[in-house]
Parts: structure tokens; C-alpha cells; sequence
């Protein structure tokens, strides 16, 4: 092929973890084929990690050891650096800094880097005429980042969302089908090792954040803004919320949505009520699922593993290939430089259907008091359904607005829950219309 | 963008059915989006089809015409010649050839054309240095032609399948949620504009067979090998046969497959029972999908309009906007000079387990007989059972058997047709253990 490059392709790889692992493995299980598919090799010169002990199931005798990952930045010669050490800042926030002054390319399976600091670091690349590839920091192997930036590049997007967090995806489902709470599932999780220690980061909806506001900047062509972002966790999903979202057709998922309204780009991560029609509300279990809507394609959804060795391996390993072949790509979608500042949608302008379950007395007037709270607002009730009758004692009850101001909404529900009759804060679960 | 020509990028259009007024529109509606994408300018500089008078919804006037598309390969100072005539032959392939040798890149839409010519095409246009692309060739708007080659790349694949004939799956699904037959439904798309006046093409896996040889050959380095694909259409299936499906926990779906077996390459088209509880049971209407097994990505599935004007050009201008930007891959993820003959194995060595629907007289000793068929033939039977009781009169019959080979199921099939008891010719759809 004209102008390819057949020469070795010379790779370090910082971080010996899962992802790091794993792409020892794929380069070399696959050795032959790549060879094949990239018209040269590619042969790792320098690895780095902490530990040059662990056990890591992959052979790295005879590979150049650097204890520091900025040291191996700098002066292994590679053409491109790895990073997969974790963490927005940090020796991986310098090491990809050291690499792209080292005029290496550096390809990060880094989303937290990616989110807090991806413009600057492209802008950096863009200048020394290098290539930041981040495929692998968005949804483990679905490949999203080439989709959104090569594959539906012909399409002006108006709304991409997705399933992008799978230990969410995995307590949710789990609660569902094993009919147990949040906090019996987590810990479960947490044994198994699909959760942290500390689970924060994903079950919060940090982790999600981080990949929207990637998945945003391509769509929309602007710089990514992390803080922009409207972000609520799992941990307040009861099991009853999913017996009676089921009930009334819908399957709760936490996801990441970014969209253009008349308003600006909005933002946001939360849980919502996805209809039981939606191909998406069948994603279950650990797997990721992001969909992109095109003006021109329509729809589009892929569906695949969001975490682990082999699929983030993949990933870290598709950038590897594009390089090697000399296929290059604006950053985010366009040149970093060329990211258009949009407005900011705020929450407080979201407009949108909800559910709203309360924990009532169930008493006479319950019912029009609620009412009258959802119509001193001017919002529509689309049903409203008490589960039980026990007089005189708590029971839940269940309502459904029409879509509404996100203002008039948290209006309403200070009211609700200042009601009497009321015994516990009323839970809202936003209702996505797919 | 080192060595990124920002020259603008001429562009001239063979065909102007659906998908060329439709990439017309994409080319115009998107074009700010396109050209700061690309970092140039596209411009469509010639058009080429029969009628010149025809209404196409779009603006013509202006753009040099030519009666004869391949006057317009040869002669139009094109970069990109875009191919959207359709047929494996005749002018299409003419068009392609002429264009190739005047040194411009093929931008195609032609499954048939490819799965009857590609790699002849692909050695003209790597020969000459061009690139000859088809994303929009197979499952329409859906980049499975770019997760194929360059997303997944880092992986050996195992299998690839799916739905890859909107009209199919739009009759399959309507026949079930409508409880229509077949010929109701069909006659219905056609009236609808969804399945064509001769329907065959589609219905009996023609179109599904073209897409799936072109998927096993970028999967699987492998010559386009269209004549080695087994194929059964839909003609057969019953409304009886998605009503049985449905209560032993499966959907029927017309899949085309390719997977590497012990015994070779084996490539089949025919209708399928999946679990329900696989995602692609849950692809419902025109819609298309592609599942891709690798080595370490596991499985990715994609979702999306598999026809229609704006998702097929959102395809064919995803094609442009990669040349535009020098973007290059080698034609079936490794150049046409590179694959590997597979051994073929047939669908008589294809080893799986079966639904057989039977209609009996409903009389003692019939089970026993059947029995006794699967029995000699050495097939393990799972389960049997008979909806209804009609003493003397005939009744459905529905058998699940273990794994068998094909020979094997065939023998057994014709043993239990020559059975007096056994009315109609037996049905027998295969069981995918997805």
C-alpha cells in the first residue's frame, strides 16, 4: 500500500494491571496475525510497573524493565507509548505528558485522564504531529470511539447514550432477577471482585460521567466538560422501585445521556425507566451498550463487554493496528483545536416524564393531596397506583407525570415531602423516551 | 495533520435511486460538519443514471451529467467514482472497472457485486494504488465493515452472524405479533414498498448469503467464496412453527453464519431457532444486526437499520470521508493477494441440534415409529411432545434432538416423511446454541 510503513512498530507499555496483561497477551497470541493485518510487526521494546515481581500470567522476561513510567516515557525508544496506569492524574497524566514530548504517540485506555485532561494532552499531540488514541477508555471492547469518529462520521448526531458502566449494569440486574437489596448484591460484587473496595467511583456514577462527557466531546465536537455534567448513582434504587418499574413496563438502568436540546448540550447520568421495548433494556448483566442517534443513520446500537483483560485488550490493541497502519484521526472527531464551545443545558432545564414512588399513610385525602401538589406546579399526571391497602398503616404508592420542568418537578416533590401522610422521602426515577 | 491533503476531494456518483439522492443529501445537508471533519471540502463533480427528468427529491441541476456511467468512470476528473447502480454484472461492474483503471477509488454499495467480484477488484484497486470500499454493502447503516477490519482487529475470529435481511426479518416479526401467514405478510410488504415485486431474492437468503460471504472473507482472511454458502430462505416457515418456537422459548430468525470449524470454513444461511434470552432474539422489524465472536473481545453486537436512504449513505459517505482523509485499510482487512484459501466444510459435515415439526394422525404407535427413525439414524432425542388430541384425525408433532450431524438429521427426516402416519413433509428448522 502506498507510503505504509513496513519497519517494526516499537510499543512500551506502562501499568502491568488486568489491561496491561492482557495486551501482553493479545500481542502475542495474535502475533502472526497482526503481522498480517498491519503489513509489519509490532514488538514490545519497554514495559513498566510498580511490582516487577507479580505474577502477572504473561511472561515479560527479556523485555527492558523501567521501574518509572515517566523515565520509560522519555527515553525507551518507543513510536508509541502505552499508558495504562490509571488514575486522571499522576505518573499517567506525566508519563502521556513525557511520551508526547518524546514525540511518541501514546494510546490510554485512561478515562478519567481522557475526561479531565483530554483536550489539553490532544492539543499537545495535534502540535508535535502525533496520534492520542483513547479507544479503550469507553465501554471495555465495543469499538465506539472509531464508530462515533469513522463509522457515522457522515451523520450531524443529536443524542448518544448508553449503558456504560457494567458493576451498575451487574446490581441492577442482579437485584432484578435474584430478588435481593442494593446493599446484599454490592457486597456480593464486592467479594466477587466485579466491585472496588471502595465502590464509589462506579455505583455514584463517577465512572459513567467520565465516559459520557468522551462520548460527548466526539459527538458534539466540543471540548470535553466532565463538570458540566448532571450526575446521580444506583445507590437509592430499592428493590421494590424495579418490581414496580417491571410492572408497569419498564427495566431501570443507569445511563449515561448526552443530548442536543434547544437549550444546548445537556448532560446527564442517572438512573432512568427504559420501556421493556427497547433493545436496551435487554442489556443485562456486566455488558455495555452505547446508542447513536444520527441524522442521517437513524440508530445505531452496539452491545459488548464493558471491562475486563480480553475486551479493554482489544481495544488498547485496534489504536496499536490504526497507528501502525498509519491511519490517523482527529482526536475528537475534529482537531482539538478546532472544539467548539456550546452551551450548557443545565438540569434545572431538563424536561422530561417521571416516576415517583412514595411511602404513604394510607389514610382518605392522601391522594388529593398529592394531586394538588403536582397541580400547584402544572404537572400532568399521566397514573397514579397504590400497591396494597393496609388503613391506617404505610403503603407505597406509585405516580407518573407527563413530561415536565425539571424545576417544577423538584418543586413538587418538596411539597410531596412535606405532606403528612407522607413517611419518607418521595424517590424519583426520570422516564427516557426511546 | 502531517501529510493531510486539503485539496477539495472530487467526487462523481453512478446511480441515483434511493441511496444516491440520499448520499446527494448527506453530501449537502452535512456539508460544514463534512468539511471540517475531513479538514476539506467534498464536491460532487459529476452524476451519471437513466433518467435524467425523474424527480429524485434532490437538486441536480448544475451538476455535469452523463447518460453512460462508465463514460463517467473513464472520463470525469473524479478522485472518488461512487458506485450505487446495483447487480453483480452489466454496467455496475463495468462502471467499477473502468473507474479503477483510471486510477480512482471505488466507493460501492454492491453486496452482489462483491460477494460475485470483490477480490478480482480488490487486486485491480490494490494493483493501482486506490482503495475500493464497501461499508454500505452489508447491514446498511450499521460500520460493520470498519468493526470488522479496524475496530476488532486485534482479534481471530471465531464467528460471525446476523440479520442480515431487513425484509426477511420484518416478515418473520410481523407474522408472529400480527398472527398472519407468510404469503398475508408478504403481500403485504410489497404493497408497503418493503419487499420488492419479485421477492425472491430476499426471501429464499439470496441477499443475506451476498452480505455473509463478505463478512466471513474480512472475518476470516479468506477468498469471497458466495457459491460455498448453504442457503434456505423463509418460504417454509408457518405460523404454527413462531407460535411452537414461542412456547418452547425461542424465536425463529433467518441468520446468515460463518465459524471456523474442525473441519473448515462453514458458511450458512437458513432459518434459525434462538433463545429468547440471546439479544439478537430481540432484533425485531427491518432492522439488521451482526454479532462478531474474537479471540479476546468475546462478542460485540451491533444494532441498526440494515436499508433505507439515509443509513445506506450514511455508510457510502462514512467510506468517502476515510479517503477524504487518506484514511486507508487493506480491502478485506488484509490485502486481496493475502487470503488463505479455507477448507470448506460442507453443511453436511455442519453438526447441530434440530426442531422437527411433524403433522401425524393422531393414532397409537406413531410416537414409537418416529422414535424408532431417530433411533437407526443414531440421534438423541431431547424432547417430544403433541399439541392436541384428535383421535384419528392428524395433529402437530414438535421433536428437539440433541446434537446430530446433518447427514444423519436428513436420513431421519426422510425415514419419518415415508411413515404412513405422517401426513405433510417434515419441518425441520436448526437450533443455534447462542
Amino acid at each position: 500500500m502506498t507510503g505504509a510503513n513496513s519497519s517494526p512498530l516499537r510499543v512500551a507499555i506502562a501499568g502491568l494491571g488486568t489491561v496491561g496483561a492482557g495486551t501482553l497477551r493479545v500481542l502475542r497470541d495474535n502475533r502472526d496475525l497482526l503481522t498480517q493485518r498491519c503489513g509489519r510487526t509490532i514488538e514490545v521494546i519497554a514495559v513498566s510497573a510498580r511490582d516487577r515481581k507479580r505474577d502477572r500470567g504473561v511472561d515479560v522476561a527479556g523485555i527492558p524493565w523501567f521501574d518509572d513510567a515517566v523515565a520509560m516515557a522519555r527515553e525507551a525508544p518507543a513510536d508509541i507509548f502505552v499508558e495504562l496506569i490509571g488514575g486522571s492524574d499522576g505518573p499517567a497524566r506525566a508519563a502521556c505528558e513525557a511520551a508526547l514530548s518524546a514525540r511518541r504517540h501514546v494510546v490510554t485506555a485512561n478515562k478519567a485522564l481522557i475526561a479531565r485532561h483530554g483536550v489539553v494532552l490532544a492539543k499537545h499531540a495535534e502540535s508535535v504531529g502525533v496520534t492520542l488514541a483513547y479507544e479503550a477508555a469507553v465501554a471495555g471492547g465495543i469499538p465506539i470511539i472509531k464508530t462515533l469518529r469513522e463509522g457515522l462520521a457522515a451523520n450531524r448526531f443529536t443524542r448518544v447514550y448508553g449503558i456504560l458502566n457494567g458493576t451498575c449494569n451487574y446490581i441492577l440486574s442482579t437485584m432484578r432477577t435474584s430478588q435481593r437489596d442494593f446493599g446484599n448484591v454490592l457486597a456480593e460484587a464486592q467479594a466477587l471482585g466485579y466491585a472496588e473496595a471502595d465502590p464509589s467511583f462506579d455505583i455514584d456514577g463517577i465512572d459513567t460521567a467520565h465516559k459520557l462527557a468522551i462520548l460527548a466531546s466526539l459527538a458534539f465536537g466540543t471540548p470535553v466538560n466532565f463538570d458540566a455534567i448532571h450526575i446521580e448513582g444506583i445507590r437509592h434504587i430499592s428493590l421494590m422501585d424495579i418490581h414496580l418499574a417491571e410492572e408497569l413496563g419498564y427495566r431501570i438502568k443507569l445511563l449515561g445521556i448526552a443530548e442536543m436540546t434547544d437549550n444546548g448540550l445537556q448532560q446527564r447520568v442517572h438512573p432512568c425507566m427504559v420501556p421493556l421495548d427497547a433493545p436496551i433494556a435487554h442489556v443485562e448483566g456486566a455488558f455495555n451498550a452505547v446508542v447513536c442517534h444520527g441524522n442521517f443513520v437513524n440508530t445505531i446500537m452496539q452491545v459488548g463487554p464493558g471491562a475486563g483483560a480480553g475486551p479493554t485488550a482489544s481495544a488498547v490493541v485496534a489504536d496499536i493496528i490504526d497507528i501502525a497502519r498509519g491511519r490517523r484521526t482527529p482526536t475528537f472527531t475534529v482537531p482539538a483545536s478546532e472544539l467548539a464551545e456550546i452551551p450548557v443545558s443545565p438540569m434545572a432545564r431538563h424536561h422530561g416524564a417521571c416516576y415517583v414512588r412514595l411511602i404513604v399513610v394510607d389514610r382518605p385525602g392522601v391522594f388529593a393531596d398529592v394531586a394538588a401538589a403536582l397541580r400547584d406546579n402544572n404537572i400532568s399526571m399521566e397514573a397514579v397506583l397504590q400497591r396494597g391497602r393496609r388503613p391506617g398503616e404505610t403503603v407505597p404508592v406509585v405516580l407518573t407525570t407527563h413530561e415536565s420542568d425539571e424545576g417544577a418537578m423538584r418543586r413538587t416533590l418538596e411539597a410531596i415531602a412535606a405532606l403528612d401522610a407522607v413517611t419518607e422521602p418521595p424517590r424519583m426515577i426520570r422516564i427516557e423516551p426511546f
